[in-house]
């Protein structure tokens, strides 16, 4: 690349974005994602480098990163979790990029406020620390698994949420979402126009109402999915689904049933909300 | 409490820590998880304070949290994400805590840096932004569920990656983090005492070797993991899961797939690596 194409490049604010970790790089990559979405406008192709757990490795990811810049003319951005000192150490030597560190601004300040030191050492925050609460994570996993989409009404005890709602209104992927994330045993229940005609919850559903949360869509996004799975049928209809959305709603406002709207958020909008509705106290499990 | 029992409780490293968002709180909480693993023996309760999006929300939050360290009579900690300017002022104003806040310092470094304005936009790293993008999540999702344990061979084409590996080695919880997190199409394909006499891979995946990767997982674990479903018969006794596991790895070796041990990595972890092996270039999903 000329260093004429420089300017139009950054103009565009164009950048590469690197993910240096000693570990998975979840943690830098969030951190980035998080920090760059504040920036409207800015693209940016993204380098994920994990496992950067010793010297060498570290020497080598700033040289890979220096080629970069030398391509494509401008100073490539660093997201970096390396904790221990001297891979850090190294790394800042020979890197010439923006690098913004995690563990050099926030670790100092809390070992101060602390009093204790910490340990900086590789690859904690996503290995399995806890076996026992890694094994709850796994289990709830597969409790949800086995619970969706109303498979059975065995276990539904033991449950910690119950979705309800039409046939994709997201039900699933928050289900296996809040499992994943939370190691919360999250059952999940399809509304369908039988239910309508009863008037009231599935039977099985009545002694754990305290736990149920309900899931609405707006009809035409709802039609929009059905339509991509079964295109010109009557289950995917604008008509249909305006039906079964407002029985769904009339009947979780008659139960009491806590519900939101689906539509235009996120399975992770969608999941905060359910912890802080049901008063649900998850562990996190992304820190693993 | 009295003031007697502070000593006490400052020298176990007991704190309370609070995760403070205007939205689903997910990026403070990834990143207080990874900061605090840095302090071995220091013991939290963690609170999530999602959606904190007003200014009375974060007078109130702020508040809430200056109680709870009366009541502890230990200064709590304090993980933020505000990104409205005039959100983080209130809440400093009111909060008597030890705050530590993202964008304050990654936010503003990079503003020069990149020489554009941030937006100071609240809700911007969990919500959908790409509504294509986020379609191609959910599709993942759906396709993992679908090609989960070998259910069919259509559409194996369409697999960003194929797991394989005994029954119970992890399959089903990485494909499904590798399809929530990233939005790769995930199938599994358990390999089967049949497999072992045949000793070649199941016929359908000769076509896609090059997307086939394993898992192996010590036959001691496998037996634990596999006693809790079914206790005391055969296919958890530790004869057979020697059996299993080895005949697994010779297979994987005289084939030419990649493997690794699933026994003490998390599904973090796991995913990394395939994420580096097969030279997947995955968009992360969890900034969404």
């Amino acid at each position: 690349m000329t260093t004429e194409e420089t300017p139009s490049q950054n103009s565009e604010h164009i950048r590469t974005v690197f993910f240096v970790s000693d570990a998975t790089a979840i943690t830098a990559e969030t951190l980035a994602n998080s920090v760059l979405a504040q920036f409207h406008g800015l693209k940016y192709s993204r380098y994920r480098m994990p496992f950067i757990n010793t010297v060498d490795k570290a020497k080598e990811a700033a040289l890979k990163i220096n080629e970069v810049g030398k391509e494509t003319g401008i100073r490539p951005l660093v997201f970096s979790t390396l904790v221990a000192r001297e891979l850090a150490s190294t790394f800042n030597e020979y890197c010439n990029a923006f690098v913004i560190e995690l563990f050099r601004s926030f670790v100092g300040p809390l070992e101060r406020e602390l009093g204790i030191p910490s340990d900086h050492s590789v690859g904690k925050s996503h290995e399995i620390g806890d076996q026992e609460r890694y094994n709850r994570r796994i289990d709830a996993i597969n409790y949800t698994l086995a619970h969706d989409d109303g498979q059975t009404n065995n276990g539904l005890d033991q449950a910690d949420v119950i979705l309800v709602g039409v046939s994709r209104s997201g039900k699933t992927p928050t289900s296996l979402y809040l499992a994943m994330q939370y190691g919360i045993k999250a059952a999940n229940y399809p509304l369908i126009p039988e239910d309508f005609e009863r008037g009231v919850l599935p039977p099985a559903l009545e002694a754990h109402k305290n736990k149920v949360f309900g899931l609405s869509i707006s009809p035409q996004r709802l039609s929009q999915i059905r339509n991509e799975r079964r295109p010109d049928s009557k289950y995917a209809s604008l008509e249909n689904c305006q039906y079964e959305t407002r029985e769904a709603e009339q009947m979780m406002w008659r139960e009491g049933i806590p519900f939101l709207s689906s539509t235009s958020k996120s399975i992770e909008e969608i999941s905060a909300t359910i912890l802080l509705k049901l008063k649900i106290k998850a562990d996190p499990h992304m820190g693993m």
